[in-house]
């Protein structure tokens, strides 16, 4: 499996056009780009540079937040992006409880009806949507889809166009986490990799590099390519203490030689 | 629903020969020790003073640890507690992925095989057995049993005498909470609650005073009444930087007062 580089593991030392200069240099041959450096470098400069570079774009980060007040408008630009970046996948981060809420089922129905929503205009613009579980201690500040499972139900409701994300970090606990990317199949638009942390010392940005946590990582591949994935492997690490301080050209080249242990 | 005082919400300022004594002045009457603070105040006198106080004991925290070298010891030893403080369950913590590992299958299958080694022992001693199952980012350090479902999975494989402990800390996030607890039903042995706090800042020591959070405690109180467990609540609270920086009084006091939104 190839590499694709998540553009927030180098965001605080690099802008996005280094690090396609970055990926480039090192022979990466994926790049998934967050919506701020994007808007950063310009839409268009951004689009031509990774065309230009023949760099495949795995996913663009991130659609989603449907229970802030401008989810609307916010994903309708977030597909435009993504269409116009050729990204395989929208990647989308469905939002947490809503301000002062306390109820998550009540969120959760919102995310599935912002999702039915925008997908009419995502088929359209031939943009897979892909829904990221994410790991239950984000479910009030950030996703209320918290398994795999729960995002499988809900685009097996929804039909053609939708999928999931799925990243290790998030999933690797899950007691059904084998079953469920057997049913996920054709539906994994997208695969991320890191490592969880022994102890962690934060809730959001405290994400290892492959290897150097308690991620058994090439058991989860094992199961992603039985299930018929053939994409890129897509590293995305936040990590505040340690990979965001270092030369960013060495966290490039550490990815590329842990790619063999995943 | 009486309360129930876990011990280690007060228990950076209190011995437990206090805590009881503190209970009894607020009018708590159920108690939840745990071990090293039983073995602090000596075992028997535990036992005389909690009798001679009246209180209830919800719950003797905690066995478990079947991943750990000294498993077999350390559980018949906190069974023979349980039994001589006439707890109404063991509380156990399963324990995580062994030291150097990555096999979270088999982490798995060692917990199952410790409590089905150990259950015929906490049969006889009467004392029941109750998994808890951990928040999802607990499960290579402290617990690899991570939602109800998988909990009970494991309570229908090994019969009578094996229930769970329900905290609403660990499974409030859970899309199949509310499925689960109903099949719960008479398995569940002990009900702990305290609140998840916006944001978190420690993955163990963080947790908040009911109604601080965003857990909606009356909904699922309805749900695990409606399972028809009629024991107590029990609070539980680690919090490194706010109440067991309090005046322990002051704590007891609110969880009192909260216990009315609970």
């Amino acid at each position: 499996m190839k590499l694709s580089l998540n553009t927030a593991t180098v965001k605080k030392q690099w802008t996005l056009a280094q690090i396609i200069d970055g990926c480039v240099r090192h022979g990466i041959e994926g790049i998934s780009p967050w919506r701020d450096q994007v808007a950063a470098m310009g839409l268009k400069p951004a689009v031509s540079s990774i065309r230009e570079k023949g760099l495949t774009v795995t996913g663009l980060c991130r659609g989603g937040f449907f229970t802030a007040k401008d989810w609307r408008d916010d994903n309708r630009r977030a597909i435009e992006e993504a269409h116009a970046l050729g990204a395989q996948c929208l990647v989308l981060v469905v939002g947490g409880l809503p301000a002062g809420s306390k109820d998550l089922a009540g969120a959760r129905r919102q995310v599935r009806d912002g999702i039915a929503e925008i997908l009419p205009e995502a088929r359209k613009a031939r943009v897979p949507l892909a829904i990221e579980p994410l790991h239950p201690m984000q479910a009030a500040e950030r996703a209320c889809i918290n398994t795999l499972e729960q995002a499988l139900d809900i685009c097996d409701e929804l039909g053609e166009g939708i999928g999931v994300a799925v990243d290790v970090y998030h999933v690797w606990w899950d007691p059904k986490l084998q079953s469920q990317i057997k049913r996920g199949g054709r539906r994994i638009f997208a695969y991320h990799i890191c490592d969880w942390l022994v102890p962690t010392r934060d809730l959001l940005n405290d994400r290892g590099m492959m290897g150097d946590g308690v991620i058994n990582l090439p058991l989860i591949r094992s199961w992603i390519e039985g299930a018929g994935y053939a994409g890129f492997q897509e590293v995305e690490i936040f990590s505040e203490r340690d990979w965001w301080q270092r030369d960013p050209d060495e966290v490039l080249r550490t990815c590329k030689e842990r790619l063999a242990i995943c």
